[in-house]
């Protein structure tokens, strides 16, 4: 089963972005470091980005269709989002949702997630480590 | 560097409290996975329950003191403890919150966490896995 | 008068998404009704669909300018999107928003549409039906 | 299956009360004009209107035991009487709400209604043309 | 000293309505349960019960100036009826509230009472014997 | 042109109800207040009680036929009958809100009432004396 | 005893202000109105104006050191200032809080005042002759 | 099967502690009360208090590994510990709620309880009857 | 240094949209206003107007990446797009918001912008003349 | 027609105060700078400061009997003071409100503006530039 | 380094103002109080009181300026002067809030306070001695 | 009349935790400290810590039951514990509540404190000062 690892608004600029806030790690670099620990673990992956709330959406539809696991880092959508809520509903394959800083601890609408209510779970302030341990979280469920 | 697992109230009845909820591993197994898998990334920790806040609070501090890493589950405590965040706030260490269900997900006065205001990250819904999760976290960190 | 019949994020998967909650009748199966239903009362009927909210709005421009009734089903952009309230604030012919599930009794986040606000009406909660009789309130008042 | 189509206080006042609001068709032709669309769609219909909460929640109990259809206006009830709302709920016909204005763009106050929780769904704005929409669902249902 | 077990709206469809919620006791037999219980307690109990708002009031202005015990279940008004409240407020005898359902386990608008204010106390989610320990009570305060 | 002096619910218990809270005039003695400040100042003057809502309204829906001023004491309502609410805002003449007791010092939810919205003015904590003063407002306005 | 009528901010410029709102009534014919209210009572009144917040809680010092009554129009202190509340609570006398405007039907900002927690009642929206109606509800005390 | 009645922090403190508020009945009195009840209605009940959240975290858990029924006063704890409604949550006998006084007639943050939304039902503001009426309760589901 | 002037959502539909809100200048005329303004004050500008929320972060993005001024109307984008807000925070240069119409004194949704966080300041409410007014202020600050 | 540039409490500190958050410019300096730029624009300016609201409103009152124009910077009483909204809303002329910080971006009670309401619109954050930009709005109305 | 004991509205009634609330010491013998307490303290201090916010404000300006410390009781100005917090927020020597009463169990309006936000520390409830404390916590400050 | 110093949870951790926050005075000399003021005053005091919330209340109760004064510092518990309020509202002897920080200028959560609602006064900000001015107060009031 290939996993979906998807990327929303303003991902792409990791690196070159408010670097003190989300390190210095490039976007391209998170790529090769997504893709690595996948093949450490025996997955297929899929690693994408896209700043169009449309994009972002033909990608979960796809994933739907094929009953791919996905793992998501949504930025900002995951506070404003709800027909990327509704379309992550649509999964039936495990979602796995991830946030480079730890929003729990930044402004107060950043507290709320309208993906995390329909996510198997969250992985929040751990870097771009935390994409590996969503993935090592799939392999646990038995997605390879 | 020694790393504290530490778990809060209600988390020694893993596996007899409501096992369509928390799952039915045991906590006795949950201990015997976390030192696998602590051992397996070369680490030294210790896993410690308690349904006394006085006795968290110790093991606290005992860990501030010793500059020791923390991954602490403090269950229904996040949603109500500010004692419990002081204390977490005097770790000179890392330290990862973790929740076996997405507590986003449940209802309201679980949204949100007093510790996660001062943790590194929180890792949730990914059940007992989430801590094995939290250990290779604080590996890639350099804690071992 | 053409009468616009605009779908917002999700609902090209009709019957594929959640059919418990949406129903079994596919997005193309909608459309013929909704073309159907139109034929039947002598009106003259665009259906479109769009994931794209840049493109929704152009349609909305596009009915502003010809002066054209507009029928919407906004999905979850009606809880979110003031650009989109403020687009169609710029029609000039009568505007009806459907809703497929009845919004009022879901999720509190649903309760609340900015489109309602400059609607001349809500009909939700009564299936693909509810296209139907949009079409048919605009047929009473005229729209042909 | 006769269906009870049952309108709460102030609805008597049709035509009289602020008609810049409410429209100038009075009572009873809209008791007229919903007897006519009942029988163009071969359904049998009862009309009523009643500003006791008792008299409308007896209706109510009639129509619950005889397992009858009810299409509903509560006027300014829906926003405030949990009693029609818990007597709605021991409906086991289908139940479709009814207002003449978009109450959505009215008043604060008038947003939510207690009875929207418990129907199949609302049709707000369309003005007594709301009325015959209400009664084609039902056919489309297959009650007449 | 008579004492005055008054039913609010939707009472009498007691076993009736959504009897998975509200159980399977009809409003007959409570109305004998209650009867018995009193006789039990030699108590002089009145049961009544009555959709209308202004037939309540009248029942508690008797019982005001008959300066009698009162138990009532004052069902949804419960949450609404500050009319109710002030009726209640000028009782000089013990007021007891009960409700059949734990009323604090459900929806969120069911969670205050009016009538709470003014009550000695309150019992909730004890089905058909709530009343009979509501005359328990009156019975240990003196009341038969 | 007659003035309407309607008492909503409790009222009549004026005298009796809380003499410490709503005074000791009676509600036979406030009639004869009004009455006799009527005549004093040339005013037609019918001043009525119920404690039913539906009673209540039909006194409003007269007075609005009539184009009658309404002197109104809704009691209790005030706070929570948008049905009485709409009511009045059918009225053409004048119309006053009398409260006997400063609604604005007691519980919160006595600080909002629907009426307001609706009426010329409100008096509130004035007592008895309140009726007269709003019977002279309307006389100098020319209603007599 | 003297009644001092004191007057807040903006209230001098009555007449030239938003007449639509306030009406046409200059302040010095206000002045006139109330005294000869007052001398049509039998009452001995001061009326004054100020601007200035310490200006009128000397005014409100003086009253409570004399023990005398107050009728006071806040203008829009009546939504912020606690000094003036507090100062209010000084006085032994009784306290007539007046508005020319029915600020209960207009910004929710205008809803609640300081004052109205600390005076015997409130006449809102009966513009200028409310004063004369707050002398005449002194008088019904006796205050002449 | 054993009946636990469990008292949380303060009620040790029956009889000394405000007895205006809580009554004059002494802690021990109120053990020798609950268990005479017992005996008379043939339960075996076992009544215990603590100021330690962590021991009546251990009662609760004892209590859910026997299958026991639970009565509890949980005392301030109602309004704050989310612990105490995890472990309660993990009975699988019946539980009823007690607190001595109308909570809901208090301050706002004695209205609501974490315990409430995982008993039976809740029996506030009786007194030290309460207690015994729990016992009554139980007894009718058959539990003695 | 080129100064980009963004234009979100609706505002290519200036002076065709609700003239009587938003005045009858048109976007192209707004455009040749800009230039104009710019020329005078020696600047080098980039007008630019997208329906689209990604094309307006790419636009984001080029500005961060040249260290580029921006003049942003995000009209309806302001009060939803956590996105965009990111997207702005990585600027480097200088960045004004501007409004055409006064979002304080609109509906309460268009109170809260998400760029103002991040912005050195927000004109709002002043026109067109808004615009050139950004341009003077940057100019000010050695922007040319 | 002269223009009042009207300086509320503490902006006579300017310079002095928390520079760092205010700026170096002094008091001094800023009348300066506004009658240079209202010079080079040919306009008739006049500045004051005031830490007094009843002189600040007397200066409103005098501007609105000339019909003059009014830049205000109303300070902390921006959040707070209504009569300086109703004086102001007394003006006849233009009216911009200028804030030297951008107020959105610092606490949370900073955010609302009682002026905002009444103004023609707002410049904030922009320093003592905003004086000059206010101005030229003026101007570019044609006031000068 | 003189110490500036600042006191704002309704203080210099202490003493004839509710004595129940606010105690029988004059505002006279305050003063006494307080200086006697500087004396013996070896401090030089300036006691003043003033109902002019202005006033205040100035008084604050000179501390500001002298750089000396203060010791406020702002009485209602508390809790609603955001000038007054702005002013000493200028402050650059040491300041301590007194209040006469314990604010936060009074009403709820009492309980946030501008001036603590900028405060190096609160007294409240502990009467006159308040004084005497916050200059002891100044002597112990070295301030003398 | 001995006098207990208590001291909640995480104060064992002064001059270790956070010193930038909370300072660099250990515990042990805060202990020294305190005895030596009350010494300084004639007093006999009990300076005691604990991080169990269980033993606290019993400290709490010794003192109620020897009716000794109490100063008090929750630490945490202040915003979160009712039953520690509870078990002080028991007390007969003063209680003033002490808190090394300003709370009130910090993060929202510790703006309330269940505490204040129950002691005489509260002294906030002033570090271990703070202690000793709470010993003075009681002096004052003759507790020694």
């Amino acid at each position: 089963m290939t996993i979906q690892v998807l990327n929303g608004a303003n991902l792409g600029r990791l690196g070159k972005r408010e670097p003190e806030k989300y390190g210095t790690t490039t976007y391209a670099e998170l790529v090769e470091l997504v893709q690595a620990a996948a093949a450490g673990l025996g997955q297929d992956v899929v690693v994408r980005q896209t700043d169009s709330e449309a994009e972002l959406l033909r990608w979960v539809f796809d994933a739907a269709d094929a009953g791919e696991a996905v793992v998501i880092n949504p930025g900002g959508w995951s506070h404003t989002s709800v027909v990327l809520r509704d379309a992550l509903a649509g999964l039936t394959g495990p979602l796995v949702e991830v946030h480079l800083t730890n929003v729990h601890a930044r402004e107060p609408f950043r507290h709320h997630s309208y993906v995390s209510g329909v996510a198997d779970g969250v992985i929040a302030g751990l870097g771009v480590i935390g994409y590996e341990l969503a993935l090592r979280y799939l392999a646990g469920k038995g997605v390879r």
